[in-house]
């Protein structure tokens, strides 16, 4: 019998501090979500309960059950967070999460009107019990439009230095705003000057929902760049880019 | 244990006559329509069965009577309405919506030539024996383009007058002619104007297959705003968006 | 009991020669998959497993015994073909293929450098073994531009003189490249000549990922064109279209 694997390049494998695949759940059916998982967890190393969804989540508990037995980790999208701290009811965010035994949380300034540096100080206070992932960038596209790369560098510095594990590069579900041009294209000016800054890829995860953005960031980093926000559907597709094993990354250097 | 209920604004619970959400189920395999039914009916009130495709759903019945057990009602796209007359097999369609049970039927000319009285007819007809929701708005762009706001009025007018439960306005499944500019935006001239026009917005039904449209009338109406053709995999997300837990309507007034 | 046949055109029933559907499976969860396939497999000729998904795809042995009891046929993507070419290992694509009991095989250059005269030569040797269908057009969109309509036919004539059984028409799975202009719309002088060429519609199979594709293609050809790359969740949605139960070819002469 053949060896697939004579054509595959490596792949970290499970658990994995890079090439991490984060999916984002925006509501999937119970039996879907299982499925899901079920068919590609050798693949998958969190799902993000996307924005506000766990909320109105009926089956949010069994969701996470299933997640546990697969040794897939999960947190809630920064935007519940943000409402939660709209709302002054920040202290009830910290019980829901530990209601739902989150190791993972995110903490994001992408739509309420919140300093980096008094986002920072969150990241610092939650950081004493969960492992905090960071975001940075707004999710207003005429916003992110007027954010210089100096300041998406010095924002993820600070993160970093106030305890983030890892920074997320906002770019919704759409792959619009955050890091991306209003055409949907990765903003290079920011992506550069990442490269030059010294700060290690490992650290960073790059929300990337569109083939396009999965595919550069593959092709600018390598197989094992952080991913995020990639939809249910996208998980085989996406490892079959990270393998080149897919047009858009056929000569990917391996 | 926290209340997340304490930071969301109030929903009309169902059975309800506003805030309606109407899925458009466009064929979708048995397992994942039932998954999609059972992990969310508190917030779905309606499924279209999209233009034709009952007649070649295999499990229609079946679909059908999963809907019964989860207090959701259903109707066939106004399509299969206007390819039965154009067919000149009128009595067949009646026979063919008695012979599911169906209580409510669409009645539309959104693409058979049909002038509206000529409509409003078949809606006199069928509200003798079903609760009738019509449609206002041609399915093609550029005849669409042709339609002024006044007419719309007119139309929902005559429609009502008729016997019309509620009128639905047309936007495709596509988020494309009918009330959509050809850019997929709404068309503000007629939306100001059936908001000038006395006409309340719980008489009529707004087709919102994308999150921007869906954000248009939440942000415009409010949360309790009805809505159709919704995808079935956007039951969840839409709910947030009624309930400000997702960044687009965020900060809407509750 | 109506009979809505009465107002349908025609459909050619399995197994078919022409009117063919072939879905393209990106990678979809098991479940999924089956529920799919269950749900509509009168209406399903073949699944294409998309590029090099089946390496990755944990389940593919439960996916192709389900096929089996269903009576639908299936071959791997060109891609994996040129992956294994690519590597020098093409008796390991050979070997792969008898793993899996394939029938079917695509033959394609839509990535690597592959003359079509050398393409020809694959499709010889692999048609003594398997029935063959080749695929013509580049993946790139600004090769696929340079791609003149006379060479489409010339490779055409080529592929099917070395014992191709269909062509198959690339449009990738977005309804780029191939025989799309870079909008999306199928390049008609390519179509118009295959028209004029002689060669039969029911030797070509096209890839038509798009509603508008599809229903190009189906006002052009009929009801019975083949057409390939549908997505799972349009198996519905195409055979309405087929049949002129949606607005887009309501009025197909049938």
């Amino acid at each position: 019998m053949m060896k697939p694997e004579l054509i595959l390049p490596a792949r970290e494998v499970k658990p994995r501090d890079k090439g991490l695949t984060v999916l984002i759940d925006n509501g999937a059916p119970l039996n879907l979500f299982k499925d899901t998982i079920n068919s590609a967890s050798d693949y998958i190393d969190f799902v993000k309960f996307g924005w506000g969804t766990s909320l109105v989540t009926t089956f949010i508990q069994q969701k996470i059950d299933y997640l546990g037995v697969h040794n897939v980790e999960y947190f809630f999208g920064g935007t519940l967070f943000e409402k939660f701290l709209n709302k002054d009811k920040i202290d009830d965010f910290y019980n829901y999460c530990k209601q739902f035994n989150c190791n993972y949380i995110e903490i994001s300034n992408g739509t309420v009107a919140l300093s980096n540096t008094n986002k920072a100080r969150f990241i610092r206070d939650f950081a004493t019990e969960f492992t905090v992932f960071s975001e940075v960038g707004n999710k207003d596209a005429s916003k992110s439009r007027d954010q210089s790369s100096a300041e998406w560098i010095e924002y993820i510095h600070e993160d970093m230095e106030a305890g983030a594990k890892k920074v997320i590069t906002e770019a919704r579900e759409s792959g619009t705003g955050g890091i991306c041009q209003e055409d949907g294209k990765v903003r290079t000016d920011i992506f550069e000057q990442l490269t030059d800054s010294g700060i290690s890829f490992e650290q960073l995860i790059f929300e990337a929902p569109t083939k396009a953005m999965q595919t550069f960031f593959i092709q600018q980093v390598g197989s094992n760049v952080n991913l995020a926000n990639i939809p249910l559907s996208d998980v085989i597709s996406l490892e079959t880019l990270r393998l080149g094993l897919r047009s858009d990354t056929f000569y990917l250097d391996v």
